[in-house]
């Protein structure tokens, strides 16, 4: 079995065998089921067609944290146009999801960046350089896409005999000349102070041929579109040392990450991909997009305190007292849950003391019990009791004031038809 | 490689290998999942502990109307209580969730029914009738499953001899002698008015024994819960016919159906599996819980009229006019976006005609266009069309009055600052 997606897809598939005894394989992201969809429907779907997309991905990839063998990726992507203002615009919405998603500082500066690069810059280079075989063109992209993580010391030495990997083992090179591996640095080391800056040193130092014309064109227009959208120069940065590992792309790719915590990595990436749907189908359609990992996303969010997890969602606890049945207090639950609160029974082992009761509410943080025992049912009453003054309470041989000031009383006994206003008096610290 | 769920889920099991060449399978479902987490994290977890999940599940099933290999399952599970009113909790849970997805006719009365049953029922009466074996228990509960599909007629042959097939093969029956049989077709058959009224009658019909006293209380627990939690005797009904196909279930079983549309088959199913944690623990958890295959939902939603699909979400379509660049038109979708309208500009092919541009509008029912050509721009102006309205102007011909009564304009020309005022007013229909 060989995907449609390329050789570095292929090498992390989960393969398996179909009830049928076909070969088959897990999806491995979204963008190669997009193409195939866009394929097979290509005379119903109106073009250009632009769909989101959220769903489980498999890789048999290496985990580590926040990388999973399974993980949950957002998609959006567009097909049907060319033009590089539908680039622009999914890294304006990749970058306002970002923004929405809570990465932005106080002063709301982005902390995250999109890079930009385009693969026919690359082309053009690696053309200039009279590199034309595809297999070096790839080895040469491969390498480049280390930067981040070994630097450009090592990228040179990759680039011409080879290098010493971290762990002593020796790395085969490229095999290039110096000079070439000069101009190749030089592209990949251009910076500027805007996009509009980066974009006129790459035409300095690249060679100047038809394809690297039309390559530096297409970028011009990326750029004002993305100044049209609004993408500031802060969310979306043009770097030519951009690389991106999979083969399918043909112009624009972006990936973002974090710079002020480059040990997350990349968590957002995608690029345009023309000539993907035409291995499905015998005509072009053209297309880009991009993919959020949520796993990973969800980690960052996470490590950045962005997200905190609600320790519980239960705020009234309805004590299961001796001599009552669980099924006798499901109605008060259902009272407090119709007028919006939420309330469970204690319905853990049976015969549970009030003290394990109280710990589990405890534990879960839940802040009000509601108890109605036989002595409560044959007045017509119910007690509630508060939690969290009651902790107070207990703590106010150290802590008297504070409980006294608080105004708030451990436990009201009220009649069984105004439970849920006192319960509700109690949650809000009335 | 076994599964720990049994055998009717091992049959299904996709099973491939790891990296690392171990034999792994894909989840067939979210509840042997969730006794493996209880188990695992059983010092860490507060008992009881309720939690629900949405999540993709596979399996090496015949694929059919509504019935996928993967699919997307919603799973509520309380873990940690061996109470009835546990359960009872998990089918109000899911009465409620079945009738807020619009499951109700006009009158606000279900369109679904949850049959509920007690496999400790089953037990009792199997016993009662001296079957004792489980290979042979389960065979009957297998048969038993069938009644829906095949009528009781059927069943009769396959509890005794054997039966034919509607494809004409012949099926092995269990080879039970007539009086058995009259025992579990008396059980099966039991209806009656209410809940109360089942429960009474199937207590006719038990044999006598500790094993059915114990089963009937845990019904009527579980019967005093469900009036206790505003279950209505529509939406929850006894049925001592159900028996699920699962191994696992050891107390009350529940499945869902539509009875006005019993062709989409179950739409929620689950029970209690008091035995299922401690396959992974050397103690026992009890546990509860149910699943609704959220695709065939979906399905049975979309046929029922219940659900649909918006034809397009775009609002506003930035028409592209020759002489004008795709970014010098994003600026205009930016400022419809950023008041709430969903705009695009036409990124098909570069030089598409008006025509094609409208067709596009069309086929993706998008009402309002918004044109900005060399001319306006020289004037500082925008022109907003009525695309509707333009539609019902080229069918004036045959209905004047509709159109000369909607006091609809087809297009206007306003200043560039009030493009976003006139495509509201346009939206609105003013």
């Amino acid at each position: 079995l060989v995907g449609s997606g390329g050789e570095a897809i292929n090498k992390e598939l989960f393969v398996l065998e179909s009830p049928e005894g076909d070969a088959i394989a897990m999806r491995f992201d979204l963008t190669v089921p997009f193409a195939r969809i866009v394929a097979q429907y290509s005379e119903k779907i109106k073009l250009p067609f632009r769909r989101y997309h959220i769903g489980p991905v498999f890789r048999a990839d290496k985990p580590g944290p926040g990388r999973f063998r399974q993980f949950t990726q957002f998609d959006i992507d567009a097909a049907g146009s060319d033009s590089p203002a539908a680039d622009a615009e999914i890294v304006a919405a990749m970058a306002e999801a970002l923004g929405s998603l809570g990465l932005r500082g106080e002063d709301g500066a982005p902390q995250f960046r999109i890079r930009v690069n385009d693969r026919k810059l690359v082309d053009a280079l690696l053309q200039g350089c009279g590199i034309e075989r595809e297999a070096k063109q790839k080895h040469i992209l491969r390498v480049v896409d280390k930067l981040q993580k070994i630097g450009l010391e090592e990228i040179v030495k990759e680039l011409g005999a080879g290098r010493i990997d971290a762990s002593g083992d020796p790395i085969t090179g490229v095999g290039l000349d110096k000079g070439t591996i000069d101009r190749i640095v030089g592209f990949i080391s251009v910076k500027g102070a805007d996009r509009r800056d980066v974009l006129k040193s790459v035409g300095e130092v690249l060679p100047k041929s038809e394809t690297s014309e039309a390559a530096i064109a297409e970028m011009e227009e990326l750029r004002g579109a993305l100044d049209a959208l609004g993408v500031s120069e802060a969310e979306a940065v043009f770097d030519p040392s951009l690389a991106r590992g999979l083969d399918y792309y043909t112009g624009p790719i972006f990936e973002a990450d974090l710079p002020g915590a480059p040990e997350f990595g990349s968590i957002m990436g995608g690029g345009r991909y023309d000539g993907l749907v035409t291995r499905f189908l015998d005509r072009k359609i053209p297309a880009t997009g991009a993919s959020i990992g949520l796993d990973r996303l969800m980690a960052v969010l996470g490590a950045l305190g962005k997200i905190e997890a609600p320790s519980t969602v239960t705020q009234v606890l309805v004590v299961k007292m001796k001599g009552m049945a669980a099924g006798d207090l499901l109605g008060l639950t259902r009272e407090l849950r119709a007028e919006g609160i939420a309330a469970e029974v204690y319905l853990g082992e049976a015969n549970a003391s009030m003290k394990t009761q109280m710990s589990y509410a405890n534990a879960k943080g839940i802040p009000v019990a509601v108890i109605l025992g036989p002595d409560e049912l044959a007045n017509g009453t119910v007690a509630v009791k508060d939690l969290i003054a009651g902790k107070m309470k207990r703590e106010a041989i150290e802590d008297h004031e504070a409980y006294k000031n608080s105004g708030r009383v451990s436990q009201v006994t009220v009649p069984r038809g105004e439970m849920v206003e006192a319960a509700r008096k109690m949650l809000a610290g009335e």
